[in-house]
């Protein structure tokens, strides 16, 4: 089968690769018809994140399940199927507690060796570990390009205000506009957010959000804490979301949440530099950090999917033949794409 | 001024009473200009809730503040409000942890001299105490029948799910579609509820249901438990809302639950009989009771009802006189209505 | 192997049935050591609970890994463990809640088909699916006594007081002292309850529960309302744990509850009869019913047992050797023994 | 009156003053029979929190009620009392949600015009606004060293597990032995920690916590994370308890937590300079900032405080004379004294 695979900074390349084969009994291997690039893959491709010369990568897709272990309950052979981006074994004492994301035995897809040596996505053919856990039967009428989210980027957004608490009515403030922050952005409202700020300095991803029911706030030519203030008398929201990750925006989130609120930090924290600890503390602020945990909300994130309530769709601005992945990279690399589906 | 008091069972009267005047520092004095009929006044009025003849009924109500003490601070004379159903001293052991609803010293509008003695708001004018807890502006652009239903029936449909822990992707049903059913359906849809089961067997409070955004199930035309769990895989729903309170709701709403679930009962729990405990224990459920603790909600609340994502509108079938409230009082009990809006 | 079987009502016998052997790549084979006799047992003895004749019973144990399948990762051959009373699979949409008491695929140790058909812990050997979510390594210088517990009637008082929510500094009433509800009492201690009201009408039961810290209050020489009433400034307590289970413990559960507390039914709900709702309505409690989710419990209950804040050695009144099986069943029915252990 | 004011950094000074008198309807009057000295004293005396020349200092107090307005209705003149370290309003929209420390209208005692203008408690007579809020009746034979803790020290204590959302069974680390650190330590085991790691570098702390039953662990001369990691299977404990506040308690917090734990940053943070926020996101940690709700947990730490499960006595180490207040200031700047305990 043809595979995408990192080979040096800078350069992917299609390489021919024997196909997977189910080896554990909960196994299944399925056959790609859609998988996406996501920001993640970015750092793949700059060498930010190192993985070995000639890993398949990619962690988003949509396909038919080929074959399946015997103790694989939740699809079957031929089942249309998406999955999450990683898995997880269900037993260690972090799944006990459905902290799936920072399972002791996790695998991530398309990572390299540091995280689990597992095979990735943008490729033919997948093999799936711990198959139950981590796939889902597409709901009849759901597109690829919708149901590929599910278990990766709208799950992150959903998880950055479900983990954060949300309660219907709540006010909330969304940092980046990506494809992450553009999901946050519906999950908020598709929660019940009474108000959602949508804070970016790219006019068309402002449109989008304010497309989707936010209030778009430019990051540059307006004052974001101001705006927030005026609109919450005062206070700040009770919820930011930081899609980012480095200090200035998580500076940014301290400083538009109100009084004991809640800043949801899904952006990798990649950078460095000092953050106001300070004045976290004295607002009393809750910070939550890290992954999302897809495997636990992938159900619910499904279930808005197929009512409408989330719809990715309009964040798909190109689809592309996965022979065309060199381009592909280079595209998203210049930011000139939100979300590129790759078809086999 | 003119007020709606108690005579006997089935025997409302309008009499001329005193002006209410600030007493406590913390007391507002309101010019009624909208007041609701209840479900609850109806139990008044048959004499199965016992309040003093010639006391002030109604607890629903939205006008102008009049007088203020000088410890509010929430609104100032001029200001148009809207209430709660019921006050709380804020201090107590209960309200300390925000269960304003069961406050030991709390106080129920309009329901005589067991529930606190505080004369009712169908009436021209109406003192509030407590007002910083109990009162909030209206909105600017809100009508005064859609600002009624932030304090009490709204409110008490948003608890039901809220109580109940619900999350975005959950699917719901609600029991009993009179307002307080209705309302719960709006909650559910807003908060986010995948799919809401709305169970009645009157056609146009189940159409009603229908244009909200739910899925009907007629009480008796259909089987209620077969249609959940052909929706549901088998499982039944994540939250059931029991808007009705005697034991055959409840016994029914047992049934529609998950393993593990939740039944939320709302609706006050008059009767008398067996329930399926057994059941219920068998599953795992959890059980909620009681009435809505609005103060707790009525600021989120409002916030829904602002951005639009509630709108209980459509329920108001009737705007009355003052002066006809007997009138309202029949054709309300007749079922005819489903909520009657009475201005002075 | 030797292993204790159920005939008829009223009747068991020891049989000799062949030695269980590692089928699947997640079972293992363990040699029993030390089997309890529970309550629950007492149902299946007596025939209110259907099972098979010649089914193995049992579901509290301890003993040592003889082998185990290749996906076996938390303990190996040779290792000294305990288990839990039910397997649970992991991965369907209960587990991935963590309510694995409520899992799908759920399998019970001992109680015949209609819960799994998954052969009992009184025999000299026992296969146990799934074992990485079951079995737990003894910690060092654990007795077998003790370490019988922590998967089935300290896990289960743990959960009594857990699933109510319980916070350091509460109180708690506790109906019903069998080895449940004294476990519930250990538990809520633990756990930094403030006051703890021990409930039930034989004295040894109430010196024991005077013992481990608990206020004892005599079910019918006392009035136990009264007793919680002028304890708690006449308010109830935060949690009532009814380790009972038929109408007349819950209505009394419900009567002791404070205002908005939590009533937490934890024993087997069988008999039918009234339950006062509308008290439990007006009080607006919670309810939280059902069998102990004591696989996601075990980890922390473990810790307590090994830090000696939980200790149950006091409730093993017997040991008993595995032959004379029928004697101690005869004992046990008659209500003179709280715990007895059965040894090979 | 005397009482207890600063005047310029490193100088306090006793100054005769009026008597306080109730001015609002909810003020009362209190002659204060014990005050402490509290680690946020001594930011004031050094002048790094501003105060005014002249004014009362101190925030902790037991006494006796001199004289209350006439809708305190929780004590009574005659009645001895202990007060929270701070007042609020009950009814803004963060006290609504039981936040009391963020109170939009909160004030702290004896912290200059920044903090409210409300005087300190280092004097004979106290004014208590909010008293209904604030006071508590010190239990039948509970000492005034005791009780003294309630409101402050012991409440931060406390807040800082149950704010981090410990369960029993749960492994704590609490990070710097001052009083705050010493009473979590204390509210950890009541609440019913597992194991508890204490870690400070002065042997007499760590000898104290030893003696409530913590695993002490000296910051320099041990490694802290390896002690850690090897009592926790090298997983790290669910919850952290930072006690002291700057970058590099905080980083060192950030290393010894799990995986998906949680970090209770209970020190104020007054100091500069870069925190591993990518580690904290790599974990997935929690971090919850911020002053104590005392006014929250008030109650429940009184409970077990007359259980004698909270035990503050052992860390009143001085008892001095208000008149001596020089001379306590200086011995406590010098660090010789964990808590000293004035008296007028």
């Amino acid at each position: 089968m043809r595979a995408v695979t990192f080979q040096a900074p800078g350069e992917i390349r299609i390489e021919e690769k024997p196909d997977p084969e189910v080896v554990a009994v909960d196994d299944a291997v399925v056959r790609v018809e859609a998988s996406g690039i996501c920001g993640s893959d970015l750092h793949i491709f700059h060498g930010r994140v190192p993985v070995e010369p000639g890993f398949t990568i990619g962690h988003e897709f949509v396909g038919t399940v080929l074959a399946a272990g015997p103790s694989v309950e939740r699809v079957s052979a031929g089942d249309r199927v998406l999955g999450c981006f990683h898995t997880a074994c269900a037993t260690c004492a972090t799944c006990l507690r459905s902290e799936y994301h920072r399972c002791e035995n996790g695998r991530t897809f398309g990572h390299g060796a540091n995280l689990g040596d597992l095979q990735g996505a943008q490729a033919e053919q997948l093999l799936v570990p711990h198959a139950n856990l981590t796939l889902r039967r597409v709901p009849e009428g759901m597109s690829d390009e919708v149901a590929l989210f599910a278990g990766d980027v709208m799950g992150t957004g959903y998880h950055a205000v479900e983990h954060a608490g949300m309660r219907a009515g709540d006010t909330i403030a969304v940092l980046g506009l990506g494809p992450v922050g553009l999901c946050a952005v519906q999950a908020s409202l598709a929660g019940g957010a009474a108000k959602v700020f949508a804070i970016d300095s790219v006019e068309q991803r402002l449109e989008m959000a304010r497309q989707f029911g936010a209030t778009p706030v430019h990051l540059t030519e307006e004052d974001p804490k101001r705006a927030v203030r005026t609109a919450t008398e005062g206070r700040g929201v009770d919820i930011v979301v930081d899609a980012v990750g480095d200090p200035a925006p998580l500076a940014m989130a301290i400083s538009l949440a109100r009084d004991a609120g809640t800043v949801s930090g899904i952006g990798a924290y990649a950078g460095r530099g000092e953050v106001p600890m300070g004045l976290a503390w004295l607002k009393g602020l809750t910070l939550r950090l890290g992954l999302a945990n897809v495997i636990a909300h992938v159900d619910r994130v499904l279930g808005l999917l197929e009512a409408g309530k989330l719809d990715p769709a309009p964040l798909v601005t190109h689809h592309m033949a996965l022979d065309e992945v060199a381009d592909a990279y280079t595209l998203y690399d210049q930011r000139e794409a939100l979300k590129i589906v790759l078809t086999p």
